[in-house]
């Protein structure tokens, strides 16, 4: 016990190199790799995989072949499988693969950024905000980087850059301040996915367990200006696959991790956040599948849904073990003391100000979350009524004074979102809007003044059907004259969804407001301060909170002891047909049972890794030290997701795809010839 | 502050007294409660009340004439309303008002018990289980309680008082054990109830709220040999109820408390049951409410069903608020550590050995509330499968040897619920049978053994359908007559749920004796040991944990502050009418709204009280001084939920309906004239 706790105690701290990390390519401790793997990682190598490595919309990739071959998991393109699919026909269910080019498929809502490069301006935010209030500062703060990433957006486009995106990325919960360019991908294509059944073996009850037998892989292919992208940079697959005990690293976008939060904001969490967040979404998934069994067409239109609101649950469940386990709580105390003790602060105590704010947080969470989140409004037309009413409003502003998600550098995703011909199932979309506005009347109590407003004649339901009977916002037509017409002509709207969103609009901000001058600018303001210390203390051989931006990281190949029985680091073909039941998720496709006696029974399925990922990091490719592509990180063991909190190396797996079962599929299940030709070229 | 703790540090000791307190009828404190209010509470006064008062099977109630009216709530006898409805006609929505005594109609599966005298028998556990430890002892104390219930229930019969029911009762947390005997009454008909809409005005959104305005009372009618019951013993209604700040008294069975529990224990609560029974129970609810939108029958069948699992919802939830909370845990620390202090305890530290014992129940507590609590099983047919299947195996050995749930005291209501000719409907009992399968492979994962082998072929889903398609258990002449015919019937019965219940029977067995030594019989021991210096320390001027037996307290009828704003004692009937949105929970029926210009506005609608009540005293009568009726138990407030756990005297507030309103709905709207003769009768 002494011992994990040493290492855990590790999080934060600098003390001996563990397989704990997510280091950006800035600060990539080559040398104490070296040191501890034997492993040269050269700026070539890393500048080689940075630029081969993409972050999508919601997952990570990479660049596969010389042509814009995009590798990743199936579950990270659900959405535009959806998006192809009707009622009748899933491509979720049954697959696809494009028999050539010319048949590669759009994939509506997916992205690629390409990380081109890095500038720190710490320097310029802590100019721009020099002793202000928190309010102020945070409102300073976010006006200075909306005109940093247009600046460099502007520069781009007068440079011809195609496509340059410009983020601003805080890193160290507000000790590092960079603008990351971008060179983004948006016109991508389906060329291959495998079905669903096999594609994610296991379903949600395998999700997050290891051993497993998932053939969660997809792979698109980037265009630009329609042809194949040329993609010089990519990575080599190779088909072998790593040896156990061998050294592999994971480059990627991991989403959030909260290892470096104060007690006072993780407890938020475990009494608030989380219980709210799961009651919520575990009765959404009693509705999902109660709505799938009223007939096929049904059970495919929930199928994406629910595999995303499953995997909320289990995540959520699991970091909320975490967060009532007192061997945690005693690392994150000691930690949080001693970086509390190594320095004298002036003025207040900043881990007592995020307690502060933590009260509020309490007070202002679920009026925040249903009235300005959309908690309380779940139909995507609800949502574009929203981009309607406020877009027209915010557009009119200038770009340092809107809401964040209307700057000139997020626009052209709104205006694709909005503008999106797909298909609005009204059930479902009912299904949705009810519940949410029933839940947001039963947790704000229905005296809570704009619940009394809301359904002071009519019961959530009745407002849910009458609305979306009413409502014309499902005609993309519409949604795009609107948007053009500007903001008279959305005034002028009498489309009741329309109104909802406009009648509500003033609640929403004014919460809004609320929130960010009690909660989030004293949070921000005092957490940089605990920031800089902790940047003063122990430099940057830490490595900061996730933040969906490209990290790497090294482990290797190995299982673990669970309650002190080893557990394989690979699984094998063999074993998912005996453990398949004929019924999903252990349901394995007519096609593979076909050519059953054709398969290489011994071919390995799937790997653990001591790689530090999580969510976010879906996609990434394994790479081996000669930077090849060894394997496709799609789930983490059920361990992994305590890393949101804190990363244990006794038994934090990272799970992958293994190449060589890819290349059995393709080869002797889906007979994808060219698919596999271009992958298997040499460059 | 301060104040406040020092009050509340009074849960479980000797100190100055508060409203806080469930006494039995044995210690009850009337001399303080004079000292305190003034009043006489003699014991002539409690056997009146004690013998007026009644346990249902899930409530409390009273009987209100000499002729066996009795009256209770609305939500206390939601299943026998659904038993006598079907999926066209529901009660619950409909109301009934029985035109005369002919009418009056069977109340199935409710009882109701007068608690006649009480015995302690705490020496004689003692002594028969003198120097075993705690496996042997818990066996031997269970046995010799059986054997006790038995005896008293024999010698009842040999003396030929009609229906005798023998109880044991475990006080203080094993600190006292008495035998109670109840005259049972196990014929009651419903005379009267009103429409849904108004008897649960407001909800589950105004359940454990006030303000609130719901009619919750119901009236039933205890019959013996097919004739009314002749109940001298009888609570005189006063309709024109207390006034504000008035002493009141209610009586009543509390269901559940664990004020006395240790840290240890009530962590469990917090981190494993708690979240377990919420995430289920609102998955549940999900489907509940997608199921009863496919069509109006399907409505019906689930509106009690979904009535009673939003209030365990509601309930769990301010729990685990109330377990998040540190100044309910800095409370329960100091108590905990002076009873510590006060004492050597020979031999282990008692709460060292619960927190051990917890440390089982931990790694137990899915596989037993699942296979053996029959949580993975929800289908009353499965219930029958099980009763059938361990019933004729269990009653062939001693009464002493048998599972606790089959003791000859227990066979009536078992035999009872097996017997009842009631609707089956497929659709709902497929929906709760195929999500209990589900959520049990889910929670213990598919390699569990018992998972593996129920579903090594098929679904969770496919066995759910496959099983109820081919039962006849729903056939109530067939459970009878594999019961009456015995073991070997059954052995031969080839019916798939009874093969189901038969071939977990062993693992259910199993998990269940595992959990019995591990965690129960060494939580017994241990309880045993704290609760004997709870007693030599404070004696018995502190009072026992809720075990839904007869309890008596006191207080006033009074508000609260909310946030430092008043919330007044009584509500009227004119702000019901403004509430009214017209679409359910907040509809007003018919009835009401066409004699909406005859009703007294004015007239009181419900009422809070100080009195320290919980979950089971719903249905109890509220009592002033002299012992008349004033006022009708059916809710808390939203902080009473915190009972459980600990009584705030600064904002624990119960919930009754005003007699007036009672009176002005029978007169003015139901026109019950022979009902309200009979509760208006002169003594």
């Amino acid at each position: 016990m002494r011992g994990l706790l040493l290492v855990l105690a590790c999080t934060a701290c600098f003390a001996a190199f563990a397989d704990e990390g997510m280091w950006t390519f800035d600060d990539f401790p080559a040398s104490r790799v070296k040191q501890a793997y034997g492993v040269d990682i050269s700026p070539a190598w890393l500048d080689h995989v940075r630029l081969s490595t993409l972050r999508l919309a919601n997952c990570s990739a990479s660049f596969v072949s010389s042509e814009g071959l995009i590798l990743t998991n199936q579950h990270c393109i659900e959405s535009c499988l959806a998006a192809q699919s009707s009622p009748e026909r899933s491509l979720i269910e049954s697959g696809f693969s494009a028999p050539n080019r010319r048949d590669e498929q759009p994939c509506l809502f997916q992205q690629a950024d390409v990380l081109l490069t890095s500038e720190d301006i710490t320097e310029r935010v802590l100019k721009a905000t020099a002793g202000m209030g928190a309010a102020a500062a945070y409102a300073a703060r976010n006006r200075l980087l909306s005109e940093l990433e247009q600046a460099c957006e502007q520069a781009g486009r007068h440079a011809r850059v195609a496509r340059l995106k410009c983020q601003s990325v805080n890193l160290y919960q507000g000790g590092q301040y960079f603008l990351y360019k971008y060179k983004r991908y948006d016109d991508l294509r389906l060329v291959f996915v495998p079905e669903g059944d096999i594609a994610s073996f296991g379903g949600d009850l395998d999700n997050f367990q290891f051993p497993r037998w998932s053939l969660d892989f997809a792979v698109l292919r980037a265009y630009e200006n329609g042809r194949p992208a040329r993609t010089p940079n990519y990575i080599r697959v190779d088909f072998a696959g790593p040896k156990a005990g061998e050294v592999v690293f994971v480059a990627g976008d991991p989403a959030s991790t909260a290892r470096l939060q104060t007690r006072a904001q993780l407890e938020f969490e475990r009494d608030t956040s989380i219980p709210a967040t799961l009651l919520r979404a575990s009765e959404l998934r009693g509705r999902f599948i109660q709505f799938g069994q009223d007939n096929p067409d049904h059970e495919r239109i929930m199928l994406a849904p629910l595999n995303a609101l499953q995997n909320i649950i289990k995540v959520r469940r699991k970091e909320l073990d975490t967060l009532n386990d007192p061997a945690f709580w005693s690392q994150k105390a000691a930690d949080e003391e001693r970086l509390r003790q190594s320095a004298h602060f002036a003025g207040a105590d900043p881990w007592a100000e995020i307690e502060v704010a933590m009260a509020r947080e309490r007070a202002l969470y679920l009026p925040f979350i249903f009235i300005e989140g959309g908690a309380g409004f779940t139909t995507s037309l609800f949502r574009d009524a929203r981009w309607l009413v406020r877009g027209t409003m915010e557009r009119d502003k200038p770009n340092g004074d809107r809401l964040g998600e209307f700057t000139d550098s997020a626009m052209p995703t709104i205006e694709r979102d909005l503008f999106a011909r797909i298909p609005v199932y009204a059930a479902y979309e009912q299904m949705n809007f009810s519940f949410s506005l029933e839940r947001m009347r039963e947790w704000l109590g229905p005296d809570f003044p704009l619940m009394h407003r809301l359904f002071a004649q009519q019961s959530p339901e009745g407002l849910a059907i009458q609305v979306l009977a009413e409502t014309q916002l499902d005609d993309a037509a519409l949604r795009r004259r609107l948007w053009e017409s500007g903001r008279s002509a959305v005034d002028a709207s009498r489309d009741p969804m329309i109104e909802l969103a406009r009648s509500i609009d003033p609640d929403a901000r004014a919460i809004r407001r609320q929130y960010e001058n009690e909660v989030e600018a004293p949070v921000a303001a005092a957490s940089a301060r605990i920031a800089a210390q902790r940047i003063r203390l122990y430099g940057t051989q830490i490595y900061p909170d996730a933040t969906f931006t490209l990290r790497l990281n090294v482990g290797s190949v190995q299982g673990w002891l669970e309650d002190g029985v080893p557990v394989e680091p690979m699984t094998y073909l063999a074993r998912a047909f005996e453990r398949a039941s004929g019924a999903p998720p252990f349901k394995i496709p007519d096609a593979w049972l076909r050519v059953k006696d054709q398969l290489d029974m011994r071919t390995p399925f799937c790997m653990a890794t001591s790689n530090d990922i999580v969510g976010g990091n879906s996609g990434s490719p394994l790479l081996d030290a000669s930077g090849r592509l060894v394997g496709l990180m799609f789930d983490g063991n059920i361990h992994s997701v305590a890393g949101r909190y804190w990363f244990n190396p006794a038994n934090n797996r990272a799970v992958a795809l293994h190449p060589a079962m890819i290349r059995e599929a393709l080869e002797k299940v889906y007979h994808a010839e060219y698919l596999l030709a271009e992958l298997s070229r040499a460059p």
